[in-house]
């Protein structure tokens, strides 16, 4: 509360009032059985970083977010999800309700196909099969509402070919904007608490270099509601 | 540093002085590329409760654990691994100089069979398949050892069939001693602060009702050196 006080007092201008922001964040987790399941390494903090930047702005901010280990950010409204197709619910909902729409949970791209209500035993053969079906793509659903559609920002955590994967995206899915990370250094991305993006739209692009997550949401926030407002 | 001197004040005899205890925790992570792995929902706080009440009961304690958010606790020695491999090679390094192995972590029973050196991308099929592999089963190992076999006690985790499952397990491994647990409830088990435990030996079982995790383990660990000793 105090801190959260002492951050409003000292923020920039809240020049965002009225405008509604929704963010997701985190992994996503895909049950396997009762007991296991596929996830990814996404910590939540990029997400959460936006969604603390966004409300210190003076913006209405929706949070959905996977399984994380983070605390709400003040004035934030969270909602907590576990699966993708739980995500991709909340976030048409409140998709069709936002100006802005930011798109930084790592959805994972498949699903178990049936997932067994009991635990799986171990059987005597040496491999097994599991097989994925795809999920739904969530970024690419909200950036193709007929009505109500939201500035529809993605991004795009790569190991390889980093930026021409992200230009790929922005036009395939008719994003805005999307934001591309390496997530091949472990000084940078997943888990850890600094970052590094390439900011890219139809018109241009803009590299936010290496610092810690917070202050790049600052600037990516701002970067975002000058583009929407243009 | 205070709590854990005030809880060695007020602590039972330290009756296990001398002796030597392993005890592995917490789920394992098997890696499918940089950034997605399959995992379980074990929060390590059953293994980590018995960890903290040997300890607390004099014995030289190490702990084995896979990715959790805890503290380790007072006067253990702990080793973080991943996956599942990591923590079968860890485990038969510390079994062979110890006089009792506790494995209470859940250990994924498959791998994948090829870790993508690149994150995967999503194709344009509806369907993927995963090959998954066997692991090894690290119980098993440390009770067949030839030589310097500790007293070895396994968990069961299981959804239903939970004391024939557990029964079969005992036997089957060559274990001395199994504790089983229902992980269908939500108020016990996995993730929960509570817990219930059904222990069966080949001469008989006891049943530790629900409790909080540190009461029982302090209770199973009394049980385990019990039988040790006879």
């Amino acid at each position: 509360e105090l801190v959260a006080l002492t951050e409003q007092l000292f923020s920039p201008v809240k020049n965002l009032q009225g405008l509604r922001i929704t963010i997701t964040a985190g992994p996503t987790r895909e049950a396997i059985d009762p007991v296991r399941y596929i996830s990814n390494h996404s910590s939540g903090k990029m997400g959460f970083a936006l969604a603390q930047a966004a409300a210190a702005m003076g913006a209405k901010v929706t949070l959905i977010s996977g399984p994380v280990q983070l605390a709400t950010p003040a004035g934030v409204t969270r909602i907590d999800v576990q699966s993708a197709e739980q995500m991709h619910q909340a976030a048409l909902s409140a998709a069709v309700q936002s100006d802005i729409f930011i798109g930084c949970a790592a959805v994972a791209d498949y699903r178990v196909a049936e997932i067994a209500a009991d635990k799986l035993k171990k059987g005597a053969e040496a491999e097994m099969q599991l097989t994925l079906v795809k999920n739904p793509d969530i970024i690419a659903a909200v950036a193709a509402l007929p009505q109500q559609r939201p500035f529809t920002v993605g991004f795009a955590a790569e190991t390889r070919n980093v930026l021409e994967y992200a230009r790929q995206k922005l036009l395939n899915k008719r994003l805005d904007m999307i934001c591309a990370n390496d997530v091949s250094a472990s000084d940078r991305g997943f888990n850890s608490d600094d970052n590094a993006l390439s900011v890219i739209w139809r018109g241009g692009e803009l590299d936010l270099p290496k610092a810690p997550k917070q202050q790049l949401a600052t600037q990516l926030i701002t970067l975002i509601s000058e583009h929407y407002k243009n």
